[in-house]
C-alpha cells in the first residue's frame, strides 16, 4: 500500500495545490487522439466495450437473485448485458461492512494509494468506458471520451485530493503538554480518521461515471464500503468502474465487495430499499428532484448529497460579440441536445430588443441569430450527431414534441445517424415565451428545449431570475452584457439566488461545462444541490475523528 | 474591520496553527487569580453580575411581547432579570436577517476582526460572565470561571479559526489559463463565501456558554445571522454575550441585531418553532436525547448539529496506582456534582476484582477505595462545595434519592454551603450493579450517580462499553489496565464504537475535560452527538462558495 501511495503521491500532491489554488490543472489528456493515446487505444476500447454486449459481466453481488439487462443504447440498439440483481439487501450490506476493519487500518494513505491506483486503472480503460458511457446515456463519443472519461477522472482526482487532505490536516499522534507550575501535564494523543459506515451512490442516466465517481471515491477513500446503485439504463459504465475497483482492492490485499454494484429492474425501488437501511450512512445521488428531496428528508441516518435539477437561466441584456454569443449559446443548447443539469433553458430578454456590435436586434433578430447559429452548427447531419448525441429517453421525445405546440422560434429536427439508423437525435428547439409564462418556464424541460423569454426590461430579466433560482433551484446561470452595472447588479443577483454565474461568455468557453479543481459543480445554495464538487463540506463528514489519550 | 482584524491576527494565526498541530494552546488564562486578571476584577466582575439582578436586561428582541423572568440560583435564590419574551418569530427572523448583506460583504477577514474583537470583549466580562454562570448552571465559582469563561472562549476561538481556515481555503479570485493549441484559454474568476441564512443556538442549562459559544461563533463568522435561544433557567450568561456581540457590532457599523436573544416562558417551545421555519439553515442544540432526536429529522431544511446525552464508561481492569486511580474516578464524579455530559457513569469490573500495585482488590474494595477518596475530596463543606457546585434542577434530587433505594456502596450526603444556606449540594452515589442490569445502566441518570458494575470479566467489560456506547452513545470513555493487550483492546472498541478514550487517568487530567484545541469534544460517531467542537465538518457546511467567471 505504501508502495501504490508512493506512486501516485506527485499526482496527489498536485491535486491538493490544484484544489487550493484553483488554477488550471487536469491529470487525465482530454483528447482522445492517438497520438496522446497511441494508436492501438481507440480500437482495443472499442472491441473491449462490444465484448461485454450480449454477456453476463463477471461481477458477484451479494444477495443477488438472477440477472437483470436493462440497457438499450440510444443509438438504437439493446446492450444485453446480464448483471446480477440485487435482492437481499442485508446480505449485501453485510458483505459490504465486512472489509472496513482492514480498509480502515490502511489509513489515509494508504486508501489513497489504492484510490489512485483505481483511478490509473480506469484511465487505462478510458475508450472502453468512453464507449460504454457513450452506449447508455446516448452522449457522442468524443463528450462520451471527455465527460465520461477523462473530465471523470480529473473530478474523481480532486474529491480524492479534498478527502486526503480533510484526513490528514490532523496529526495521527501528538504529544500535548501544558505548562504548570511544578512539572508540566504531559499527554500522548492518537488521533484516528473512523469511517461512518456503508456508503450509497445512486447512478443517473446521463452521466453514469462523472456524476457517480466523486461520491464513491470520496467514500471509499475515507474508509467507507460503498453500494453501487446505478441508473437501470446505464449500468456499464458503473460495472466496468466496480470491477476495477474490486480488481485493485484485491490486489492490494482488501476485500473487494468493499465496492460493490447493486443492479434493479427499473421499478424495484433499490434505492428507497437501501437508503433507509441504518447501516447506509452516507448516501450521493444524482437525478430528479423529487426522489432527491424524499431522500434529504427520509434518510436522517445517512448524511445526504443531493444533486437534482433546476432551470438554468441566461440574461440577455447587450453584447459587444453578437455572432460570438449567439454561437457560444446554439453550442451550450446543442451540445448532447441539453441533456445536462447544466445546460441553459430560460434566455430572458427585454420584449423591445438589446443593443450588439451590429446594431439594434430585436427579440426576433436574436432568436433568428441564434437559429443561425444552431444552422450553422447541425447543418451537417454527420458533424451535428457528433455534438448533438442521442435522445436519452422517449419522454423527452415526448417533451420536446409538446413544446412543438408552442410558439415556435427555431423548430427541432430529426437527424438521421449515419451510422446509426434507430438513433434517436433532434436539434434544439427555441420556444418565444413572456415573462407571463411561468408556469412554463419555472420547470425544467429536460433536453433540446429553450426559452426566449421576453421581459420588461433587464431589471425584470434579473428580478425573474432571482425568483425562479431561489424558488426552482439552478446548476448554472450565464448573462451578456456591455455595461458594468448590470454586469454587477447580475453578479449579486447571482450570489443572493446562490448560483454560479458565467459572464460573456464566447469561444470554447460555454456555461454547461466546469473545470475540475477550479470550478465548483453546484453550489448547494439553491434547490437544485444540496452540495458541490467538491469543497470540504462535500468530504469532512463522510469520516469521523475519534482519538484517546495517555500520560507519558 | 481591516483595523480589528489586523488587531488580532496573530491571535488567530496562532490559534490556527494550533488546530492543526493539536498541541496545547490557549489564548484565554485559565486562573481567576488577582496575580492573572489584577485585584479589582473580581470584585468589579461581582459587582456588575449583581447589579443585573431584579432588573430588566437592556436587550431588544424583535416581536417580543412582554418580559420574563425565568431564573433560580442552585444556591437558592431568583435571579429576577427579566427579559424580553420572544413571540411573534416573524418579526425576529426578519430582523436578524435585515443586516446579513452587510454583514457578507464584510468577508471572512473582515468578520474574523469582529468576532475576535467579541471574544476579547466577553474575556474583559469575564468574572462577570463567570458569576452569571455559576448562578445559572450551578457550576462553582472557579469552575464557572474556567469552563463558563476562559475554556468556553478558547473553544470560541477554536470555531473561528476552523471556520476561518474554511473559508480562506479557496482564494476569491484567481486566473485560470487552459493551455491549447494557439492561444490559452484565460478566465477570471471570483469565489465569494456566501452564509446559509439565520443560525439557531439553542443552548442548555449546564454550560450556556461553553456549549453555545462554538456554534454562535462559527455560525456568525461564516455570514450567518444567529438566534440565541437560551435555556430559560439560564438566560443571564447568553444575554450577556448577545449584549457584548450587538456592541461590537454596532460600533463596526453593522446592524446590531445579526445576533438577538430569544427568551421564553419555559414551555413555550421557542425552539421547535424556530427550528421549523425555512429561515433557519443552521440549528446548534445542546440537550436532552428526545429533542435532539427530533431535531434532526424534523428540521430537513437546516443543517443541524446535536449535542445530547450518552452513558460514559470507565473499564476497570487492573492497575499500576490504585490509590491515584481512586483520586482520579472521585474527583470525576464529584466535579460539578457529575452533571456534565462527560462525567463518567458505568464502571464495568470483574466481579472478581482486580490486580493493582496495593495487591488484589475485590469489586467491595475498589468501592471502598473510591469512597475513602471521595471522603478526602469532599469530608470539608467549605472545600467540597467549591469542587462540587449546585444541583442544578429539582429532577436530579428526585433521581439521586430514587437512586438510593439501590444497592448503595457509596452514600450520597447533602453538604451544608458556608455562605448560601437554600444551596442544594450533593456528593455523589456509588451503587453496585451487576451485568444484568442493562435497563438501568444503560440508560442516562444525569447528576451524581455513578454506577459499578460487575462482569464476569474485562472481555465482559469490554463487549457491555461497546454495546451499550453503539446504541446509547457517549461522550468519554476511560479505561485502567497495566496490560497492554487489554489497552490495545479497549482501544480498538472505543475505536469502533466511535468514543474517544482516556487510558489511565491520574493527577490532574480527568475524563470529563477536554482541552480546546487539541481534544476532539464528542466524536460525531456515537448516538450522543452528531458533530464534535470543533473539526471541518463542524464549520464547512455553514456557508457555501458561489462562483463567477468570465473571459480576460
Amino acid at each position: 500500500m505504501q508502495e501504490l501511495f508512493d506512486r501516485h503521491r506527485a499526482l496527489l500532491d498536485a491535486a491538493v495545490a490544484a484544489c487550493a489554488s484553483r488554477e488550471y490543472f487536469s491529470a487525465f489528456d482530454e483528447s482522445p487522439s492517438p497520438r496522446v493515446y497511441g494508436e492501438e487505444a481507440a480500437g482495443a476500447g472499442r472491441a473491449a466495450y462490444e465484448a461485454w454486449l450480449g454477456t453476463e459481466f463477471p461481477l458477484t453481488t451479494p444477495g443477488a437473485d438472477g440477472t437483470v439487462a436493462t440497457e438499450r443504447s440510444p443509438y438504437g440498439f439493446d446492450l444485453g448485458v446480464r448483471y446480477p440483481r440485487a435482492a437481499d439487501v442485508g446480505p449485501l450490506l453485510e458483505a459490504a461492512r465486512a472489509g472496513m476493519h482492514a480498509w480502515r487500518l490502511a489509513g489515509p494513505d494508504g486508501r489513497a494509494g489504492v484510490c489512485l491506483e483505481i483511478l490509473a486503472r480506469l484511465h487505462a480503460r478510458i475508450f472502453e468506458l468512453a464507449n460504454a458511457v457513450q452506449h447508455t446515456s446516448g452522449q457522442a463519443f468524443v463528450m462520451a471520451f471527455q465527460a465520461g472519461g477523462a473530465h471523470a477522472l480529473d473530478r474523481a482526482l480532486e474529491a480524492i485530493a479534498y478527502a486526503w487532505t480533510e484526513m490528514t490536516r490532523t496529526p495521527e499522534t501528538v504529544v500535548w503538554e501544558k505548562p504548570g507550575r511544578g512539572e508540566p501535564l504531559r499527554m500522548e494523543k492518537t488521533f484516528t480518521v473512523m469511517p461512518r459506515g456503508v456508503a450509497l451512490v445512486v447512478g443517473c442516466n446521463t452521466f453514469p461515471t462523472w456524476n457517480s465517481w466523486p461520491g464513491l471515491f470520496a467514500s471509499l477513500v475515507t474508509g467507507n464500503a460503498v453500494v453501487v446503485k446505478p441508473h437501470p439504463a446505464a449500468v456499464l459504465p458503473l460495472a466496468i468502474t466496480v470491477q476495477v475497483c474490486q480488481e485493485v482492492l484485491a490486489e492490494a490485499g482488501f476485500d473487494p465487495n468493499l465496492v460493490v454494484l447493486a443492479a434493479e429492474e427499473d421499478g424495484d425501488k433499490l434505492a428507497a430499499t437501501l437508503a433507509r437501511r441504518p447501516e447506509v450512512r452516507i448516501i450521493d445521488f444524482t437525478g430528479g428532484n423529487a426522489f432527491g428531496e424524499w431522500l434529504e428528508t427520509h434518510a436522517p441516518q445517512a448524511v445526504v448529497f443531493t444533486e437534482k435539477a433546476g432551470v438554468n437561466t441566461v440574461i440577455v441584456d447587450s453584447t459587444a460579440d453578437f455572432a460570438g454569443m449567439c454561437q457560444n449559446l446554439a453550442f451550450s443548447f446543442s451540445l448532447y441536445s441539453g441533456q445536462m443539469c447544466t445546460a441553459p433553458q430560460n434566455v430572458f430578454l427585454p420584449a423591445a430588443g438589446i443593443e450588439t456590435d451590429d446594431g439594434h436586434k430585436s427579440a426576433a433578430e436574436v432568436a433568428a441569430g441564434i437559429g443561425a447559429a444552431l444552422d450553422r452548427l447541425l447543418g451537417d447531419d454527420a458533424r451535428a450527431v457528433e455534438l448533438l448525441g442521442g435522445i436519452v429517453a422517449p419522454a423527452i421525445v415526448d417533451r420536446l414534441e409538446r413544446a412543438g405546440r408552442g410558439d415556435v422560434l427555431v423548430p427541432s429536427r430529426e437527424v438521421p445517424h449515419p451510422s446509426y439508423p434507430d438513433a434517436t437525435v433532434r436539434t434544439p428547439t427555441l420556444l418565444r415565451l413572456t415573462s407571463d409564462d411561468a408556469d412554463t418556464y419555472s420547470t425544467e424541460c429536460f433536453g433540446p428545449v429553450a426559452y426566449l423569454i421576453e421581459t420588461a426590461d433587464t431589471d425584470e430579466s434579473i428580478a425573474l431570475f432571482g425568483l425562479t433560482v431561489e424558488r426552482h433551484g439552478a446548476m448554472t446561470a450565464s448573462v451578456y452584457s456591455t455595461s458594468d452595472k448590470v454586469l454587477g447588479q447580475v453578479r449579486e443577483a447571482a450570489l443572493e439566488a446562490g448560483v454560479a454565474l458565467s459572464e460573456n461568455l464566447h469561444g470554447a468557453v460555454f456555461v454547461n461545462q466546469s473545470a475540475a479543481f477550479s470550478d465548483f459543480h453546484g453550489t448547494g445554495a439553491n434547490p437544485a444541490a444540496n452540495a458541490t464538487y467538491t469543497d470540504g463540506a462535500y468530504v469532512a463528514s463522510r469520516f469521523r475523528v475519534v482519538q484517546s489519550r495517555r500520560h507519558v
